[in-house]
């Protein structure tokens, strides 16, 4: 690289020192090989005399005997002359060692620079980088899919074709207005309005794809409800059960508190808080049934718990209250005959007869098991339900899913600016007002690939200081 | 390898997943290169097809893009073929990479396996396999520089050296048996006891060095000993302060409970608990101060606490009382005038100046130091006066210091056998039982370097069984 970006050379430890057997330090940037040198001896030759995808053994001396690993620009992460040392993993041994590279002329970098520096360097797209992230965070099968397709590229790429297609019928408007005396047409109208609907067509698919690409990546919410003594918090806990640990183990996580998150058949289920909708059913009135309703209207799906053991007339008016509280067009309903070790199998039976006999006449979809919350049975029903409605999620391997919330923003942005200008076409308005909606859309798309960023250090800011360090 | 001893080839995560920006998978055994290409496809080429010490970008289907690197026995850690896969540092990306790796035909790594793998294929001695545990585990300058000196080698080299002497001149002596009947003299007595006494001298110097080099991997041993209420928890909070955090994170500690431990200049001090003797100074009484004497006799420095505000006769008293439980011969003693920040500064030269005219009368050596443990005014100086008393623990980077328990007993077992047979060789003794002394003390040595040992499989699973996985 002859004209690198950016003139220092920044190092990082790539794994957290004091854990496993082997830590990585990182370094990218011009003096890369000349700094490493100066504190690496390898047994024969130097790096910077090396080839690119090389390892070396090599001395620090006094410190560790280390392996380097040689990445040339722009063959590397970065898109720079780039190094990986492999060192033990010892807390003292990493400190001592960056110290040494910082004396000889690297700098500290910063959370997210190095994918920061193979975005500018053109290695990868903002999208792409943004996966970075998602991907190492990813716990679940189906959310590792949609962090990993975007980060090759896939989901860009389709938007990044549209975007150069929109860019040059744009142009073409554009050079009109300089002929405009001359009453001449450079861009075809009725390919214009064919590619403006198949962009806001990809681009309205992208966008609804948010709700499932959020659910993918934080969970699907899931809400717990029914009446007092039902057994709601004892079913929580069976669901939960076990996975807690696992799940409030999750680095990284952008969530204030730790949800009940479980991961059922490679989907994560996010589990709302219901702790408060008992309590204030029992005690402040008002306020704490709209606090309720509110929560239930925030799920996807409803688990609505019904207690075996009450009179049949008890539990089809639980029945009703839960249908009451939910909208059929958004939201999907499980429906649990809860304490089933209670009753035995004849009287369990025809009540779930008699629910489905309701569910179908009031010509709604529900599935329907009866469980023990207290002893766990009927629990795998419960699973493969919550799993058959959210099947969608990972069924498609192929699919594309937003997962980011600014995407999400910039294609609402792109989508409405290409009805604009869908609208003005259609309706003969002069060429320079539809380029205008054009120039909208394609600058929504530029804020997701990251081409002619409006404001780059805030977006980018914003966008890296959420990585860690040494990536 | 035409004749690899383990014929089963390993897998492990080297780093911690779901940490840092890199995570690296390491495979070992005959096999590694066939699995690993059955599992990541390469841009052109394969793993079998590659040179040592290459790199090679690679896809894993659907999961991740990485990074192989290749090592060709025997040029490895383990001296076996062997690979490093970098990925993404994501725990669902490592667990379901290794997942793939173990179906293609790896095993899952135990503890320490790679290690062991490396001494039984000859490319590390047992001493410096011991030495890669502690290299990772050190916390300051001290305690890395004797680990990794052990892990280079030298202390194994020096050892493997003179039993080297000690093996020819006792086969010498055994071949003398075989023809008793002539009276030959195959072993030049007087080189076989020069040779024996500088063994000697030898092994009993690094013996001694275990309990400095035991101070220096865990801590050298300080009691905080005084009358009541003159200020010594309050003291040892002041020393330990901000530094507790960062000494109850150390991971992989083999003490049962957190002691307190803090850097001073890059030596470890650890405080025995003396919150004990506080309470039985007061409640119990004949065998709590018991207790307090065992507990001040195991520290290697006394810091003796004086309160500052008493009378000078209380002062000399309690002086006294502090001088009368220590063991000059072995320890070491800081005297700290307390609650300066009380007194005028007359007054606290004028009882420093009584204290050292006892102390010097007594004829014993001590640092004196005013401080106030409240207002943590003087602690530099007491800092001071504990690095100045441990200096000989960092001034000599040449010195071999033995850390190791297992070593300390079998160098004691050597030197307590040439002891045995250079009596036998002065007192004109048959050699057949000289030898048999000196193949005791070469066995003992054999227990340190991993040659011949007596229990094999023993010795190394108590060892590599405290290594972590991966390693």
């Amino acid at each position: 690289m002859n004209n690198p970006l950016f003139g220092d050379t920044i190092v990082a430890p790539a794994t957290i020192p004091g854990t496993g057997a082997i830590s990585i330090v990182r370094i990218s940037g011009p003096d890369s090989f000349r700094i490493t040198d100066a504190v690496v001896k390898l047994k024969s030759g130097t790096i910077s005399g090396s080839e690119g995808y090389r390892i070396h053994f090599g001395t620090v001396d006094g410190l560790d005997e280390v392996l380097v690993s040689v990445f040339r620009a722009p063959h590397s992460y970065t898109g720079e002359d780039a190094l990986e040392i492999s060192c033990h993993a010892s807390r003292y041994i990493v400190e001592e060692l960056i110290r040494r590279l910082l004396s000889a002329g690297c700098r500290l970098a910063e959370p997210g620079e190095f994918t920061r520096r193979a975005f500018m360097n053109g290695r990868m797209d903002l999208a792409q980088a943004e996966a970075v992230a998602d991907v190492i965070s990813s716990t679940t099968a189906a959310s590792h899919r949609v962090a990993y397709n975007q980060l090759r590229g896939r989901y860009s790429s389709e938007l990044a074709s549209l975007r150069g297609e929109l860019v040059e019928m744009t142009s073409l408007l554009e050079l009109e207005l300089d002929f405009s005396e001359e009453d001449v047409e450079f861009a075809d109208r009725s390919r214009l309005l064919g590619l403006v609907d198949r962009t806001l067509s990809h681009v309205v698919r992208l966008a609804d794809s948010f709700k499932d690409g959020n659910a993918i990546k934080n969970g699907v919410p899931v809400a717990i409800v029914g009446a007092t003594n039902v057994g709601k918090s004892t079913l929580l806990n069976a669901l939960v059960g076990e996975d807690r640990a696992l799940v409030s183990d999750i680095a990284g996580t952008t969530r204030d508190t730790i949800e009940e998150v479980i991961n059922l058949g490679g989907i994560l289920f996010r589990f709302i808080d219901t702790a408060g909708i008992r309590e204030t059913e029992e005690t402040v009135e008002k306020m704490g049934i709209d606090r309720t309703y509110r929560k239930i209207s925030e799920a996807e799906i409803v688990i609505g718990v019904l207690d075996g053991t009450s009179e049949e007339g008890t539990i089809m008016c639980g029945l009703k209250e839960i249908i009451s509280k939910m909208d059929f067009s958004s939201q999907k309903l499980v429906l649990a005959l809860n304490k089933c070790d209670l009753m035995d199998s004849k009287d369990a039976n025809k009540k779930v007869i008699s629910i489905n006999n309701f569910v179908r006449s009031s010509d709604i979809k529900a599935y329907i098991v009866s469980i023990s919350a207290k002893s766990s049975s009927g629990l795998p029903s419960l699973h493969s339900a919550l799993i058959s409605l959210e099947s969608h999620l990972i069924s498609n391997e192929d699919s594309t899913f937003v997962t980011n919330v600014r995407h999400y923003e910039a294609l609402r942005e792109t989508a409405s600016a290409l009805s604009a200008g869908r609208l003005a076409l259609t309706s003969g308005v002069p060429a320079d007002l539809v380029a205008e909606d054009l120039r909208r859309a394609i600058s929504s798309l530029n804020q997701i690939l990251g081409t002619d960023l409006i404001d780059p250090e805030a977006v980018l800011h914003s966008i890296f200081r959420k990585h860690c360090i040494g990536k």
